[in-house]
């Protein structure tokens, strides 16, 4: 089946339409496009579902800080309908910024406390611009079924609630961060780093295993443990400028002290332009 | 036909889904319940759109401040029901806080700039709830169609724009005022008024009506045109105190200085416990 490509908000409505008509089921998968292994799993999800998938590619500005790399994110729209196509993607959604945002808009949706650590604390009005931007695709596409992925993990659990609260009749999934062979996380802004910064960055993946690994020995203090993840970076990302390191309940993103449950460990670096984030879900149960 | 009662999101849902199999439309009148004519005309118009048509009936409490009327607000579900169904509702959706709000919920919308004005600066967060509880009917029932008052006049405007910013694909209907006799704006808080009260309050619609004409006669000074609606006030209605009397543009609600095209006359005053508001749509070029 061939890719259908739609610019507009008419047009995209009018595919999911006919698929409706044809008794088909939706799935979305809300990208900004650059589309990697990781987004092609997410695609792969909601197709295995037997969904008519549809993937939409939107750099959306609302989401950027006025000094973030809205301007630099890669564009590279021709190699993506081609990994939409070659994963069973049905149709891929490329509006323009002015169909999003026409003049006069200035609707915003926030979650509280959960938006507030991690992320959220150093880019402010982050999860706002990705609410409200997530609520427009939901409200254009119409799906059953929606796909994010867990390295973005404060970002689906922030959806989750908002999907919740706000009673859209839609099934969300985050499925697994996908890795390179040596466990940096897949990340469009990975190719902002030179090969020596490369090399540094798969000290985030080392750092959470390193977290994981003690807390499956029976470690238990969250302070401790952050320590050891910061020394683990200093020694292995010299280049590395930690914006936090933290383990959190992965209900309700608040700090936990003693890890004696189910646990988020997560952490954001700069390593030269590029900011990249990773987790870890360790339950201490699964001891070694 | 007989009206279905629906207390859960759950059973809303079957039935608007049952509706939809048997190609029916949707349409939905969302209310706080004490229906009156106002009401009734809103679900007389969705019936004569030919939707199925849901009446919600919930006393949202995320719009009421904290020294607002809430405990007061009048219920009276029993001649609600009685109500829809003569006027050929299908449905009434009536859930408990509960199922609206359950613990953990923390997601708000909010529209900036229109809601600072009228109504939003005596109310903070009124419209955040009203937008957020909207947004979720607008969810459970998905409807293709909405239906909401003139009365409520700055709140049809923020609806309307919180619906295109966010894509709800959903036609906003604004059907005129009901008023009673002797043109006192029907609302379920003329109730907390005594009958001194009550013959008062109708010194808002005579308000209204002398600035519309002496704004048909030629007058196009905002200032002095307020200062003849407060004058009016005082005489007619000397136990009222008066919250906000504005001329403003019916597009984005900023205030008008000179009439020159068509603007929105609007008022709120407090008559003993009632917080009442009035409005009145003018354009100047209809002259007399």
């Amino acid at each position: 089946m061939t890719l259908q490509r739609c610019d507009t908000i008419e047009s995209i409505r009018g595919a999911v339409r006919a698929a409706r008509a044809a008794g088909r089921t939706i799935g979305i998968v809300p990208t900004m496009g650059n589309l990697h292994a990781g987004h092609a799993s997410l695609i792969d999800a909601s197709v295995g579902d037997g969904h008519f998938t549809v993937v939409t590619i939107f750099v959306n500005p609302t989401q950027f800080g006025p000094t973030e790399d809205l301007a630099a994110y890669p564009r590279t729209g021709e190699a993506d309908l081609a990994l939409c196509e070659a994963h069973g993607a049905a149709a891929a959604f490329m509006p323009a910024v002015e169909a999003m945002y026409p003049p006069g808009a200035r609707t915003s949706i926030h979650v509280a406390a959960l938006t507030e650590g991690l992320c959220g604390a150093s880019r402010p009005g982050h999860f706002d611009g990705v609410c409200t931007v997530v609520a427009k695709l939901f409200n254009i596409v119409g799906p059953d079924a929606a796909y994010f992925g867990q390295k973005d993990a404060q970002q689906a659990i922030v959806l989750r609630r908002m999907a919740k609260d706000l009673d859209f009749p839609i099934a969300l999934h985050v499925c697994p961060t996908v890795r390179e062979a040596d466990g940096l996380a897949m990340s469009s802004r990975n190719q902002y780093l030179t090969a020596d910064q490369r090399r540094q960055a798969t000290a985030l993946h080392g750092a959470l295993r390193l977290a994981a690994e003690r807390i499956a020995r029976g470690s238990t203090g969250a302070a401790a443990l952050e320590a050891a993840m910061r020394e683990h970076l200093a020694a292995h990302a010299p280049d590395g400028t930690v914006d936090y390191i933290a383990l959190v309940n992965p209900e309700d993103l608040t700090c936990v002290q003693d890890v004696n449950g189910p646990v988020l460990i997560a952490l954001a670096v700069k390593v030269g332009r590029a900011r990249l984030i990773d987790n870890l879900m360790v339950d201490p149960r699964d001891r070694l």
